[in-house]
């Protein structure tokens, strides 16, 4: 039996591939392992069932027979390392590889994700207008450290990997916000990462689900009284 | 030569063992593994040679022999990886402490750290008496559910592992904050962490280096004209 991964039965990103369910498609993807998906209502996200799997009442989780794990940087970390295609065999380069799977989550999604979160919170705020621009300050300053670091290099050591892969994951978020025009290097990397056949094969699933839920709830909606 | 790893010359949280290198100190003591420390003056982490090492220009970095990492969670699973003691050696085990290391950095960590930076960076704005609930809501929500997962356990999955070494941490930014009192159980698991010896040798360690800055600081101070 394949692995079983959950992800939003109607993702609040509407297909944009931002839930995190799309990394750990994209890692499956790249190391060719065929997965099934269980999709869950943000009712059952919360149900005793899937908390036993997930203490935090999140997407996504991933289980193997009786393997049962849950966020999506440990996920990822996991496949890459039964698979080869995103980690390197050098033990040396691999422990940097990691090193990057940590910085796309701690230190560069930290800052993207406060100031997406004040956008649809805090919108309505006295004090918006105030903090917007010192939260995407906070945003520019790790692109800054990110684009210096990178140059011309296509991938941020050596080959792709899981590293590559979280943090291109991360800088998706900031597509449309018009943050990451100003870092050429990292809109190219960026765009190299979604040119994968891999990332277009999960992009592509993912949003076939939200699709599918759109045109369920229209359906619904068109029928019901 | 034992590993170097890199701290601040005077940590801005007083030596609470907040700052970041406590986690690579704390994994080195608990598997014995000597090391070596380079402290860092603010301008220092900033200059180039120390950017050469980590682009973000923080702290911790791990240098031993010609391999060197930045990050404080990827250094942990390195050095977990290494030396006995810190992972279990079942895969599925393995597999499961590693994901608590993610869930520790990436989902309870940050509305921790967010708390913390609105403390000290907005104190003083008309919004905070508004915002600092909301924040305090956030910490709660991941506090009450990492207390329902841990129940009456002593660790997060069995034995102890780096998992809980980097919850440990994190949930030690909590102290004195009021929060963690309403979790007895989550009271109880971070003083449990904090009675390891190794934990101790480590907090300890850290400590010195302080008292050794304020001290010379002092004394500078008595011998300036």
């Amino acid at each position: 039996m394949p692995p079983t991964m959950t992800a939003f039965e109607r993702s609040p990103d509407g297909g944009r591939g931002l839930a995190r369910d799309m990394r750990v498609r994209w890692a499956l993807e790249e190391v060719g392992q065929p997965y099934d998906v269980r999709l869950l209502s943000f009712e059952a996200m919360k149900a005793p069932a899937h908390l036993a799997l997930h203490p935090f009442g999140q997407i996504p989780t991933y289980e193997d027979g009786d393997l049962a794990l849950f966020e999506s940087g440990a996920i990822v970390l996991h496949i890459a390392e039964r698979h080869a295609g995103l980690l390197p065999d050098d033990a040396k380069a691999r422990a940097r590889a990691i090193t990057w799977m940590f910085a796309a989550l701690t230190t560069v999604e930290p800052p993207i994700v406060e100031r997406e979160m004040a956008r649809i919170l805090e919108r309505d705020e006295a004090w918006y207008d105030q903090r917007l621009p010192r939260l995407e300050d906070g945003v520019r300053k790790r692109l800054g450290e990110l684009s210096a670091f990178l140059g011309e290099a296509d991938w941020l050591d050596g080959a792709f990997s899981a590293g590559d892969l979280l943090m291109v994951t991360v800088l998706l978020r900031l597509k449309g916000s018009g943050l990451l025009e100003d870092y050429p290097n990292l809109s190219a990397y960026l765009a190299r990462g979604e040119t994968r056949p891999a990332y277009k094969r999960a992009f592509d699933a993912q949003l076939a689900v939200f699709t599918a839920a759109s045109r369920q709830s229209s359906s619904t909606a068109v029928n019901s009284p």
